[in-house]
């Protein structure tokens, strides 16, 4: 099956999971220093040391946002904003967590707003929601500051709201983790997207900032569009593939004790703390990180060369995301490739130096496990065999 | 009258020009090291070094990208986005460079699209922009780079595009221009945000990317939203409010030499290769810089306190802000508010200085003059003086 397949249901949704237009742009630009290396990395203009380096990454809560609001026009609950706001940092600083950045972060916000749906109080609410999840990551011993951020009034052009932010970092070159010591016979542990952290108040859904949209079309009914109008874009999307869910966000779901909005809404989680202690322990042991965002399971292919990647024991798919499945049957193929479905880190490490990482993750409260391996190929090559089947990306 | 008047015109558009919702919003947050400056500046985490500090900033295109689009479909010329690159990057980099900074900038560039309106190509032009801009900066002398960007695919949220980015920097600390300086009898000296500096290609109109959503419906008539229904947000808009204009973007202005939509989307000029220089010769004689943006004229009220700011000898106002005025009937007093209306950036200092600055400017090709001056108060007011009358804020 083809794993760039821009006909998908994901893409006739107005968001392509596989980027191909995103990469053409970009496929001119300078890669920067590590071009395996998960994050942009460039030479540190700002002191010209040669064994440091910058990186500036930009990311942000995507279709998140909109749900946030849907959300919160039903329920009333100022405090979804706050997971938003996280959900924003996070995107960022985890992604940077994979060069081998877990500390001294400089970090910004941009809102853009349609002031008439979007409040004063949403944007407080949004602005303290950033600083109190970079206080709450200072008392987990990460280094991390707010530089301010942007509010703009972009009512004809946005028709809710954008959360995007911007983390910067300073590491020193001989820290960073740039995936080429990728190899065979590396192992790959996963550290589980669900659940609750030592650090965390609330148990994780599993879902990140990513696939949002998808799950918005294949959980929510139409209520919404027709209830909602003119806060949506229907322009060239299939009517038969919007809102084709049965759930409202308010629904309770017996199962995971949890309504589909607190579900759908889980603010990412942020693998920071844990990271900290490995790399403090472990760091010249790593081969490399993935963080399974946009491209889920099969990011990976993204960092590697002739190289096959062979996942076969893979984390029980959470509940959230078996749900998105059977009320879409959308293929597993494709699940894999928009979704984590069940561990969002991956780290790839010799075998003596993953029983260490799953130690640690456990410390803190989170699952881990070896998910796979890594074995020579001619080209690079990923196989997922799970209780769902056996796929060739 | 009342300078925080959120029942203009500007403000039922969906804009406010004063921004109090945001202020309130952010009243609490802490305000970095020098609370006067321009942008937020904060200790330099990434070093410790006590003698230096960071300041990220984050701001963007605004509502122009919807003005590019509206033109792109209208004359197919591709190259209007890489004048919206430029926009975003410049309205960072020129607000960093009032706390000082005009080197060693590391850039990021965020954009959110409805994929089924802004093609790849559109967006290829675009990260392209972004690099010919920086690499134009630094063939004059700017030590800029980028660390990368984002593509969001955000239908569901963006109707079509927000252009925005991120700009960080390292400065000494004993080089920051803090804006406390700012002082009973200094000068301003406004550098004109019209004609073509020596390193310029094009005439400047005098645009930046602020006031884009009055301008829209000012000059644009309501050919706009009934040819192109589905683009714009008109909820809550008073529809008398609406694309009250005569023009379309392709109307020729014998007086401009130019079209509607060249003068609109002229792109954001940078100030950055004269500031160079300035610091160069009199980096410890300027008290402060305000950036002319939103706010327009009456910006410098965020920076000083019991000072009477008296501006007597503005530039001549520039023609597309006359042609905006004329069309619109909006008063002087709520120009001033809005619209540079001649020079966007403006220094404080001693009379001495002011000379030599001017000197520079015209050397690059940039018209610059005493513009005013400033006095003891008691509390801190504006005084504007001008052809169109005598405005107080």
């Amino acid at each position: 099956m083809n794993s760039n397949n821009e006909n998908s249901l994901y893409s006739l949704r107005g968001v392509s999971a596989t980027k191909n237009e995103v990469h053409n742009a970009i496929k001119n630009l300078d890669k920067g220093l590590f071009p395996n290396a998960f994050c942009k990395i460039v030479p540190d203009f700002f002191t010209n040391d040669p064994n440091f380096a910058l990186a500036i990454h930009a990311d942000g809560a995507g279709t998140k946002s909109l749900l946030a609001y849907l959300y919160f026009l039903e329920t009333n609950d100022i405090s979804v904003w706050k997971g938003i706001a996280q959900d924003a940092i996070v995107m960022n600083t985890d992604d940077l967590l994979c060069i081998g950045a877990v500390n001294n972060f400089l970090i910004s916000t941009t809102i853009c707003r349609n002031k008439y749906r979007i409040s004063g109080e949403i944007l407080k609410t949004l602005i303290e929601g950033v600083e109190e999840f970079l206080d709450s990551l200072r008392k987990n011993g990460i280094n991390i500051h707010s530089g301010g951020g942007e509010t703009a009034d972009m009512g004809d052009v946005v028709r809710t709201l954008t959360v995007d932010s911007n983390a910067v970092c300073r590491i020193k070159r001989n820290e960073i983790v740039s995936n080429h010591k990728i190899q065979a016979d590396d192992v790959i542990v996963g550290l589980s997207s669900t659940g609750k952290a030592i650090y965390e108040n609330v148990e994780n859904s599993g879902v990140a900032s990513n696939g949002l949209t998808s799950i918005r079309h294949d959980l929510l009914s139409k209520y919404y569009p027709e209830h909602f109008t003119d806060i949506f874009d229907n322009f060239h999307l299939e009517t038969q593939n919007a809102y084709t869910g049965k759930f409202r966000l308010t629904d309770f779901l017996q199962e995971a004790n949890s309504t589909v909005g607190q579900l759908i809404l889980s603010p990412t989680r942020t693998y920071l703390p844990v990271f900290n202690e490995i790399f403090q322990q472990l760091r010249n042991d790593i081969h490399g990180i993935v963080h399974c965002t946009g491209g889920g399971q099969t990011k990976v292919l993204n960092f590697v060369e002739n190289l096959h990647i062979i996942k076969n024991n893979l984390f029980d798919i959470p509940y959230l995301f078996r749900l998105i499945q059977s009320e879409s049957n959308t293929s597993w193929q494709e699940m894999y490739q928009v979704y984590n479905l069940g561990h969002r880190m991956e780290i790839y490490v010799s075998h003596s130096a993953a029983q260490k990482i799953i130690k640690i993750s456990q410390d803190f409260g989170i699952e881990a496990k070896m998910i796979g391996f890594c074995e020579k190929s001619d080209k690079k090559r990923l196989t997922i065999i799970s209780e769902k089947g056996e796929f060739h990306y």
